[in-house]
């Protein structure tokens, strides 16, 4: 098999079927140049001649087969003298094949569109690297977050926004006009030294994910093991019992509520913290300590996790009455009643009680769905600013409250009977009610009549002691 | 503390973290001004910046350091000479000190960014009154949707669309284009008149809201009091029974079912009334009256609140067994049967029954939700017309049918017998019946081959007792 | 009524209520024109008008009064003769009227916007139709995919994107820049002979529905008749018993987890399939069969069936205790025990058997849930590559696990008990096993160390065989 027929059959086997061919352009057309022949390369020549330009393709073996229809097919030196922009669709490891072609790449514009494969792998970012190999060409860092699958389905169904850097603010918008034309967003980043943050980015995981799925993973671990000691060791160790099959379902059960109303208190908590930073200060014109900033700016995060354990707890808490164990019991009950001859009455204390528990908790968990749907991004996007802040703290704080009042429910009386506290430890929903019940407390503080003014004052720009003869030239954040 | 450190702390406290900066534009692109150095001018700033533009600020105190890397600050005199186009990031009470410089605004674009604290805060529109003070100037409103937090974060998460208006239609183009280059889309939105709506859409809670939410808490008003006297108050009055605890989950559970199945019949009534107005008149080229138009547009609304009270009371029914009230009278009568010795025989017609009115209501919520999900924007943005309305009204119908059927198998036989008729009141599932039983029936009959040709024909632009030797120039709305 | 009366009606008919009308461009403005005045001919003009174009509608009437505020109305010919691009917004029937008009076309860009009502009404796409009656002029044919409904409400709440195609160029780039000052983004599909092809796209039913949902119509039906024989018709016909009622529910809970698993297993099965095959050839240069890849593209639909089933598996199975049926047993059940004075005891395995069957299930659903909401398009655009490939291939994998095991559990140790094997079949759930079993063991294989290393060597471009030393300048696919 010779290298001809390979690379023909290579070029045959890159999956075009999605789009069809664009004619070719007239000669007055802006001509492009791009370097490889991948995935990415002949993606990117296919929406360059879809945008209506001029594609010219470099390649160490100009003779292979047309690669598309519309696209010219040049070797390297011909092709980087043909057009002012180059796409350098190449593997970094290649790049020392633009050495000899120094001077046909001298004022030339070359795209790094690269990836690595992972953090770390090179001591210097792609495009750095290129731009040492061609110092007299302007390397602009760019692309690197579009897949050749996204290239070629079109930005109805992948991200818009391209992030682009590099050291000449000419060549920066030559490419930001291509971008444009590709229908895309181009958004200026900054110098070449940039690049490296650019690179990273197609391998990041969830970054600010990482903060809130600690401590949803810590607060979990952490009250499993507690009620693991208190419920079923307990049991165990006092009464012989082994009662280990409620690990699945009812300590689950336990978790599940405890993590999700500590981290939806932990998602409103930031706020009331900063509202009273702002009271003490008496001003909005002091940023907050970093802490503070980056807890506020992971609060959907907590919010949403927040909401997967309350989902868990609907789903545990609905199979309840078709588990073994509570139909065993029920049974027994009834068993023991007759054979006892007991009677019961009907309690409606009880049953006023156990109906307003679950119907707060119903009420609690639509609330929270909502807050859940109106984060989506498509539906925030056509919300306006009062409304989106009208669903995430009014409504936020109701489902707050319901939760907290659904807990205090469940629990009831029982906070007095001291036979709860087994080797004189709480039992896990009274230590959840705290940070929430301290949340709503601060934040009952905050919207009292003679507090809400100042709030809304400083929020408003206005500054305790300042000058009030001096008017500021700004402009509130949130009209 | 000085005017100047105070000035310096400020510029220091401006949360600009998520983004870079950009590097200084060369001297031969545009320059743009920004008046105001708050939030939303800063962030401004920063966007053009990165956009490519020269920045100059416009400051009362120009020697007080740089604001932004890349940007100048000159005083107000010398910024506004130095760019055509200014943005006006002031609040209103501040514009005055525009009036000294009417001069050098002369014939400049002023674009008035700012939004009130509530709806009628000032005689005029911020936007007319700046005009009133410069009247040498063209003032543009625009970019007031957007908050200083979107702006910074780029249009991923936030709405792309932001509306302008002004009486020169060159000083709207030049908004136009930097709106376009700072990744935004612009839509004119006429004659400088315009502004004070323009400046009441950020205090916009809900519009399309109000209506569908107030007949939701209308409806769940009269049925929560009517179920109240005739189920709780009856049973108190003619029994002397306290039966209040059922008002937690019983009551409610009976309320979400009705208002569900009458907001969602209120849903595609319209669509079918339209239709019969359609065939009367005998075109489509009639507008309809203005109280079915108002209608028609808020059915989205109306479905989906109907899908959260249907979302309710399958929480509601679900959690049914894990009630102690259920679970008491299971115990009960089984301890019944077994004291007085009786036997209990398997139903075959009730076991029907019951598994199909379970299945009705559980396949209809699963068209409901699937419903629901089309109507997020960004699946409803990639189906096609013909898809769209495919899902929104033949499956729409198909759940209104699920759901009417389901509450006919719950009411069953007991529609005949009349002890059901407590107080000659006729019970909720009745009631809330009629109005999905019209609207299929009605929707029955225009599916009728006869009638569905006529409505097709007029659907077509085909008109009764038109020429129809004269053809028209028009073509179906609805292809 | 004469011609007029009733022009004049009409046009006071058409909704444009939810926009404001356009004050008048100045003369220097480009001018466009529209020929047809019916709903989307007006919503087109008032559209252009907003982006700031001078409008001419082209009218057998043109002294009937004014369309829209800020539109000229000519005759056909000078509205012709007044604008470069002419949008055709008339029904095909009445195109003919355009031959008459050849002189004035000549050399004018004409849009074809037109829909038909059903696929192959006509023998020629509408566009080359209209190319072959003005042979003079440059077809293009466009923006029919959108409604007249999307034009008037602006691109928040539709599709952005057009398709455009045409013999000319020159044509196709003129029509494109007026998209994108409509804030629409155009992509050229090329000649006019893919016409045909964007005419039918507006009557497209769910083309990539169709196959995952005859997959999904013809497993259900085919479980439900092996279950219907062999659990209620085997009842029929060994016991004499009526258990015809299970239909509605007992067999419904039986088809739908069945299906779902299976489905599930569809859908991880091609991309195990495709890692095989790449391992086999050495190389993922080489295409896919067909079958392959269109298999590959419906994963997403498959995935999207198979959650919907699981979510009636999930309110079906809820919905068990308030089952009259269950309900009645229970309380048999107790009855029994105590009549014939038998007593049960407590069994720790079924405890742990049954509450972890549930709690896999309920983690597995969560999983699924996860899985939906990411591939909602407004949540998998803002996913990095890498992010959506972990949730998609890492999670997903994951949910295949849970539900499977949720299976096995439910299965338990009856597999070995011969008298499920009624009339020798097997029950369903053994028969779903075998798909998510197989794919499971695949996948295990492919993520033993060695394995693994290939296939990542060949996804990073590596071909076994290929020439190390001849560098090929490719780029891999998934970085």
């Amino acid at each position: 098999m010779t290298d001809q027929e390979r690379s023909e059959e290579k070029s045959e086997c890159v999956s075009l079927s999605p789009m069809r061919e664009a004619v070719p352009a007239p000669p007055e057309c802006e001509r492009v140049c791009v370097f490889g022949t991948g995935d990415l390369g002949l993606s990117l020549g296919l929406r360059l001649l879809q945008a209506g330009y001029r594609v010219v393709f470099g390649s160490r073996r100009p003779r292979s087969s047309l690669l598309l229809h519309g696209a010219q097919v040049l070797g390297h030196a011909a092709a980087a003298q043909s057009a002012l922009l180059i796409f350098i669709a190449v593997q970094r490891e290649h790049y020392d094949f633009l050495v000899p072609l120094a001077n046909q790449l001298k004022g030339k514009v070359l795209v790094d569109v690269s990836n690595n494969l992972r953090k770390n792998q090179y001591p210097e970012a792609n495009a750095e690297y290129l731009q040492s190999l061609v110092p007299g060409a302007e390397v602009v860092k760019g692309f690197n977050t579009l897949s050749a699958w996204s290239l070629q389905n079109g930005p109805i169904d992948a991200n818009r926004q391209v992030y682009i850097c590099g050291d000449s603010v000419e060549a920066k918008q030559v490419v930001m006009a291509v971008a444009t034309k590709l229908g895309l967003s181009a958004l200026d980043q900054g110098s070449l030294s940039v690049a490296r943050e650019l690179e990273d980015f197609p391998l990041q995981l969830f970054p600010q994910w990482r903060l809130p799925l600690r401590i949803a993973i810590g607060l979990s671990a952490a009250f499993f093991f507690y009620l693991l000691i208190r419920d079923i060791m307990y049991a165990y160790v006092t009464q012989g019992e082994d009662i280990s099959f409620r690990i699945m379902v009812s300590l689950a059960n336990q978790v599940c509520p405890i993590v999700s109303l500590i981290m939806l208190s932990l998602c409103y908590l930031p706020g009331v913290l900063a509202s009273f930073l702002q009271l003490y200060r008496g001003t909005k014109y002091r940023r907050f300590p970093n802490w503070l900033d980056s807890w506020m700016l992971c609060r959907k995060q907590l919010g949403l996790l927040s909401l997967g354990f309350a989902f868990l707890h609907v789903l545990y808490t609905l199979i309840l009455p078709i588990r073994y164990y509570l139909m065993f019991w029920v049974t027994e009950h009834t068993v023991s009643l007759i054979r006892e001859n007991r009677t019961t009455t009907f309690d409606t204390t009880t049953a006023w009680r156990g109906d307003s528990y679950l119907s707060l908790g119903i009420l609690g968990f639509g609330l929270y769905v909502l807050l859940g749907i109106t984060s989506l991004p498509s539906i925030s996007n056509v919300l306006s600013w009062r409304e989106f802040s009208f669903i995430q703290s009014k409504l936020g704080h109701l489902t707050l409250l319901l939760c907290t009042a659904h807990t205090y429910l469940y629990g009831w009386n029982r906070f007095l009977s001291s036979s709860i506290y087994k080797w004189y430890t709480p039992p896990g929903y009274m230590l959840c009610l705290v940070l929430p019940s301290v949340v709503l407390l601060l934040k009952l503080l905050l919207i009292t009549p003679c507090v809400d003014r100042t709030i809304t004052r400083i929020r408003q720009g206005w500054e305790r002691g300042a000058d009030q003869r001096n008017p500021k030239d700004s402009q509130p954040l949130i009209p």
